[in-house]
């Protein structure tokens, strides 16, 4: 066979390691691991979706209606806006490929952050795009806008917050930057950890229908696996005009959510007081590492989301090799070329088991 | 934005009609509707999975196993292979997806018999490949021969059996096929409906250990959605020598399967009694609509599936609108070109009632 030689240099993604290797490859009884390195809700997720799923589990052999009306009708009456403006995605992962596939091949240029979400620059190569990043590792509109000056850009993402610093545009910065971004560049707004940034200060809070009505060279994504607590369910959903729905539509393999996926994240989007009661939680213990790393001198980056990017004295890796031992799981980010972790925010007695470790290897 | 131009000819695939739509539109109760058009297990899942994914619903906030490393085991084991042989896939439509994007670009040509499984020329066209098909519906393996000795082709696909029409190869044809085909083209053998094969005629029963290691240029194609009756969960497999399934990983998204679908199909392809138990109950209600088909003399194809391919007299299309009516959802395949239906064989209560509309209509 010949693969197409564009395979040759990418890379096979590596994901964050689950509970299951550290029992695997350490002997680590699940019960005793702490994983906080994938931003999952520590809280797991609505009742009511227990309740729903539990109820539709002898439905697995039955393929899910792959309209997904009823999922994007309630994400639409949240936002105030139609379906015909909702894709549904496994995860907005898969609106993310959906969006680099409808517009790039070799010959295009995708612009992002110099540290941001993996899976823009991934989906960009695997197509042969050329990637543009900016000189700044968190985003800087100012570098974004000197870019575009120079290089016609075909697709750019804004991660807000970013993930993985945890850092957040204010949404009015962001609207002027839209006026003077070419309206034949789709501009990817990732809003996968806005339900965080919007609880913590409103000046950060991008409404979907808002900024895509204005912009019609924008798409706005979303995601369950979030502050919805259902990372292992893989939804998500893109918003945008009705035209660019139907274009990503094409591109749509059919039924790319589970029954139970489907199920799971009607129920979700209809509990908002699971939503905003956890988005607390995060904020309030979220303070405990901000205190741990002034008071070991270490700096962070302030986060709008449901993790914490602290920067590191000595190496990152050996400690987060050192945590494994003992059965933490936290983001090491050395791959990124920054001497730094990135921790997502537990329970209480998560976090007192973290902290008190860490304060060992600080 | 500048969308891709291949796209401007991209239909968007149109599933079969869920349960649901018949509640919208005709307002027929769920209980009332009998589904028989995307060849669902009607028995569902084996109890071991369902007891399985209870246990695993306060999972869902958790992201699964990327590595798919118990589920790779468990399938390896299975065909007395090794996990790196193995590719997990959101159903095997994805496998297809890495396949076609792996190899395809607007200079490949990728051939199919004339009526087969749609996703093939769905991806191939995506992919912007020349699409060639045989001069018969059917597999037809002399055509194939003819057109490769003509043509270059760089993907190759058989479905044994064959969806939608469910005739099937058999083993020793295919080998003998094989050893015609050029090593640069890769062969896809999609094995959906092999459990529903293999039971009913052990010679068309193909061994993915024995057909990928003597064909380097194979890759077998399973799903848990039929035989296993996890059609909700979205889980297939592919398998093929070691390189060929590290060169398709580089297409793999993280996390493409769920949480709840990993534990699933693990659990699944323990219980084999499940899978060999609906099948023979299949096999066994099918002779009733061969019966049928028969006393009204209407043409079927003898079928290694778990449906059953009947062609009409009358137009299909009002057939099948007169059926939607009675809540009974079959495929009318007036959109192949044919005058047909497909009707998955349903439990014995499922099929009085369906015969017994039948026998009105026809």
């Amino acid at each position: 066979m010949r693969f197409k030689p564009t395979l040759d240099d990418i890379q096979t993604y590596e994901a964050g390691k689950p509970v299951e290797l550290l029992v695997r490859q350490y002997g680590i009884k699940p019960d005793n691991i702490i994983k906080l390195a994938s931003n999952e809700n520590p809280y797991g997720t609505s009742p009511a979706v227990l309740k729903s799923l539990t109820d539709t589990i002898d439905k697995v052999s039955i393929y899910p209606d792959d309209s997904a009306y009823e999922l994007k009708s309630a994400i639409a009456s949240h936002f105030d806006m139609q379906n015909e403006h909702i894709i549904i995605g496994a995860g907005s992962d898969q609106i993310i490929e959906f969006v680099v596939n409808s517009i790039c091949d070799k010959n295009s240029h995708i612009l992002m952050a110099k540290t941001t979400f993996a899976m823009y620059e991934i989906y960009g190569r695997l197509a042969g795009a050329v990637i543009l990043k900016t000189p700044s590792h968190q985003h800087n509109l100012k570098e974004f806008a000197d870019i575009i000056k120079r290089q016609k850009i075909d697709l750019l993402f804004l991660c807000l917050p970013n993930n993985p610093l945890g850092e957040c545009l204010d949404a009015d910065d962001l609207y002027a930057f839209l006026d003077s971004v070419d309206k034949n560049t789709l501009v990817v707004i990732d809003g996968a950890y806005q339900e965080y940034a919007r609880y913590k200060d409103p000046a950060k809070a991008i409404d979907p229908k808002h900024i895509t009505t204005r912009y019609s060279n924008t798409i706005y994504l979303g995601t369950f696996s979030k502050a919805y607590g259902l990372g292992g369910l893989r939804v998500g959903y893109g918003i945008s005009n009705s035209d660019t729905i139907a274009t990503l539509h094409k591109l749509r393999p059919p039924f790319n959510i589970t029954t139970l996926s489907l199920k799971g994240a009607i129920e979700a989007i209809a509990d908002q007081q699971f939503v905003s009661e956890t988005v607390a939680k995060n904020f309030s213990q979220m303070t405990r590492y901000e205190q741990f790393a002034s008071k070991k001198g270490l700096r962070y980056i302030t986060s709008y989301t449901n993790f914490i990017f602290i920067y590191m004295d000595n190496s990152s890796k050996e400690l987060c090799e050192k945590l494994l031992k003992k059965g933490i799981i936290v983001r090491d980010m050395t791959s990124y070329g920054l001497n730094a972790i990135r921790i997502t925010i537990g329970t209480k007695e998560q976090n007192d088991k973290v902290l008190e470790v860490l304060d060992m290897f600080c």
